[in-house]
């Protein structure tokens, strides 16, 4: 199957959407290494960006997953308190062939901080 | 370069982001067949799909055009008033090898009503 991507923007300036704080480094950035410092599931790699136009709604990440997959937007994220419920989601993610989890599999950030998704390009 | 594929929500029920109409054919259908009716840039395709899961910002739309561009997804959409910036926007993309217009040449509708950018695949 496609590698997966998760992309996580890394200037995001809002933490589960609230207002966006002044801290450095920023909670887009925070996301990012706490990422880095966990075990990613098989077939997944991270990758920074720097804006995913979602500023509205950060902390944001995108899943990818070759031209097959669903690409998935979520949002209002805490690099904190979400970094499990990512992961879960993440590796159902990866082991669809179309990306498309069951709802009742997705972990509740992903029901419910949904932003957007796009159907696969083939 | 790749086709460029320009995927319209039919099942938003909002107008410029305004509340849900109880309009049929609904707002995103009125979308799709606004932009069947007229001509459509070189190397672009239509694309209907049932939800982009960015209903409270319909209408909804979003770009893509192979793994080297990058997507876009633009909300709170007129089915009326929109269609010509829109078709500006899609042609100034599909023009480019990577997806990013300078940002003085996009329509109004694309530099003010981003819901999400993700990077290219590649």
């Amino acid at each position: 199957m496609a590698k997966v991507t998760l992309t996580v923007c890394t200037t995001c300036r809002r933490i589960g959407g609230g207002e966006p704080v002044p801290d450095e480094p920023r909670p887009g950035e925070r996301m990012l290494q706490a990422l880095g410092a966990v075990e990613l599931p098989e077939n997944v790699q991270l990758r920074p960006v720097e804006c995913l136009s979602a500023c509205s709604r950060g902390c944001s990440i995108a899943l990818t997953g070759g031209p097959s997959r669903w690409t998935y937007v979520y949002g209002d994220l805490d690099p904190e308190t979400h970094i499990e419920e990512i992961l879960q989601g993440v590796s159902a993610y990866a082991q669809t062939t179309d990306g498309i989890v069951p709802w009742r599999e997705r972990p509740q950030v992903f029901r419910k901080q949904s932003i957007a998704r796009i159907p696969p390009q083939e």
